[in-house]
């Protein structure tokens, strides 16, 4: 990547693929079975989406990968032509508690209860064949709080399958050709595991690196001091992913120590129970005071949704279920996610992050 | 209304309202509690849909016919500039078994079991709080197959009350001035009866004529005879509304009677059931052949959903239940039906009726 600006420790600049090229700092909206919950790729263009997340996990059993494969891969699968990633798999997998071993983790499908093994090599293949621009290597995400022996094994098993998988990437031949392999990062919320977990991720040398274990319920001064042990060891020249983290807070805080992209499925899930992101702060869509509002849900919002319906239009729909809602409604709170965003790389741009840090911690 | 051309007892031509005008023959899409499910009105501006409905019944339950009035009137609340009519009700009530009197009917709210009353006052009123540009006047609809008392009672109060919602229309000045008014047919499968329903409403005097109480689970034999009977019976001059009716070939035939509009939720949930309407029939999208079908749903169809994604795509959204796919299907299908009406329309400005029916007889 090319970093074109920096304000302390943050910077701005364009991350560059063989796709094309996509500014940082980024949120990523995630299409956790191949599209956004209610969303389409259309609607992900308009958004002005740069980045957009798979999840391996649901895609190689629904509808396989494989099938993803067979319809041209995960672009022309879901018809959009921006920049994806795929997470490995892992995250979903240890949430399930499957067995771990150092080989790899077994598992069973949510779909059909089918015992499922993923290896650093099975993933690799998976989301080679999904075909995503950038692919995520597996990884052991040990549960917080942990035990210092859990971490240890967490992070040890991280190195060893990050190594593995940037052996398998080089020689599988199902993935796109130019298909790039981010490494993940580990240790829990201890600085010193997070350091030489960071160190042995960048020897085994990869295009870019995720954060992974973090914004699990944690404090977020515990997140933000295991980030700064991080980031100081990834390299300069390589964007720095911190996974599942999508409040506008955290967000601008890990920006602050340097992190350049993010995705979370909360603001979505969010908005599908009517918690709506503004430019002043956060308001429940379900409070009665709405019914008769006839407001957008934030006058400064430039959305598709906030320039047509009106708060009361939209806790309508929410309150009697029509599925219009969950779209609308994730659509206002991805925009303002994303324009937080554009203000990020614009506030580092003219060294005024700081500022844009206190108005912003000012209404949440 | 400016008829500009007929085929036999078909006829196209233009509907003038206050808002403007509509071509016909026409679908109306259902928006049934403010939204056609899953879509929003500026899919309806790209589907290119003239009339939409919304349902008396659920909007004055939730969010009640003032918070619709005091959002600015069903335009504004829905987003939607086209035109807009609403149903009475009463085909709502009527299936929840009602009590019903002289005076009026006595049902149970689905939302929270309290009582409600509806009379063709307070249906006239509801609508003219919702302000769409056509309201429909409170009708007694029998379940087929009916007695002949049952049927001669239903006729007798529609037309009773036909007469008292023309009345009230005139009156209630809490509505959009110059919203128009459909009186409303009914007599069951019984010719005599249609013809005298229709007699009666056409006494009363309104904008236009609803022939309800068909498509109910009566043989298409029996439905087109009613029609016969019915349709000579109306001024040449006036709309002519079949309700509840949206398939193909049953919409076809009726256009060759004289019909001018139509609605149904049944393409849009079909859609939502994997039924698609195509060019070249029906296909079930849940059938596993359509797994790796990286064609369109329908290669001659020009909406939004086959310009971008493939049946496989769709195939798997459905499968993993994601509201998107409801939301792409909808579209499609209510492509199809409003497309069907353009062919209808220039067919019969073209003497080609018969062939275009013909043609999609062939494929149902």
């Amino acid at each position: 990547m090319d970093v074109t600006a920096e304000d302390g420790t943050a910077r701005t600049g364009t991350v560059h693929t063989a796709r094309g090229s996509y500014p940082v700092p980024t949120f990523m909206p995630v299409g956790t079975k191949g599209a956004v919950k209610a969303l389409d790729s259309a609607d992900l263009d308009t958004l002005g989406a740069d980045v957009v997340l798979a999840n391996t996990y649901h895609l190689m059993l629904r509808p396989g990968a494989d099938v993803v494969a067979a319809l041209g891969g995960l672009h022309r699968f879901t018809g959009w032509e921006g920049h994806t990633l795929t997470d490995s798999g892992g995250f979903q997998v240890h949430s399930l508690g499957p067995a771990v071993d150092d080989d790899g983790v077994t598992f069973t499908s949510v779909y059909d209860g089918l015992r499922i093994r993923l290896t650093p090599e099975s993933a690799v293949e998976a989301q080679g064949l999904i075909g995503a621009d950038i692919q995520m290597v597996l990884d052991v995400c040990a549960s917080l709080p942990a035990e210092p022996a859990a971490l240890r094994v967490a992070v040890d098993r991280t190195a060893s399958w990050a190594a593995r998988a940037r052996i398998h990437h080089n020689q599988f031949e199902g993935r796109p050709e130019h298909q790039a392999l981010f490494g993940i990062v580990q240790g829990g919320t201890d600085p010193d595991l997070r350091q030489e977990s960071a160190r042995r991720t960048v020897e085994v040398g990869f295009d870019g690196y995720g954060i992974g274990g973090l914004s699990v319920g944690e404090p977020r001064s515990a997140m933000l001091e295991a980030l700064a042990a991080t980031v100081p060891e990834l390299p300069v020249g390589l964007p720095r992913y911190l996974m599942g983290v999508g409040d506008p807070i955290g967000m601008l805080e890990a920006v602050a120590l340097g992190v350049d992209q993010f995705d979370c499925v909360a603001p979505t899930r969010m908005a599908r129970h009517g918690t709506i992101l503004t430019t002043e702060g956060r308001i429940n869509l379900r409070n009665s005071v709405h019914v008769r509002d006839d407001s957008p849900l934030d006058a400064r919002c430039g959305c598709s949704t906030c320039a047509r319906w009106s708060r009361g239009y939209l806790r309508h729909l929410l309150s009697v279920r029509e599925p219009t809602a969950w779209r609308l409604l994730s659509i206002h709170n991805l925009a303002q996610l994303l324009h937080l965003m554009q203000r990020a790389r614009t506030a580092i741009a003219e060294q005024r992050l700081s500022g844009l840090r206190a108005e912003v911690a000012a209404v949440w």
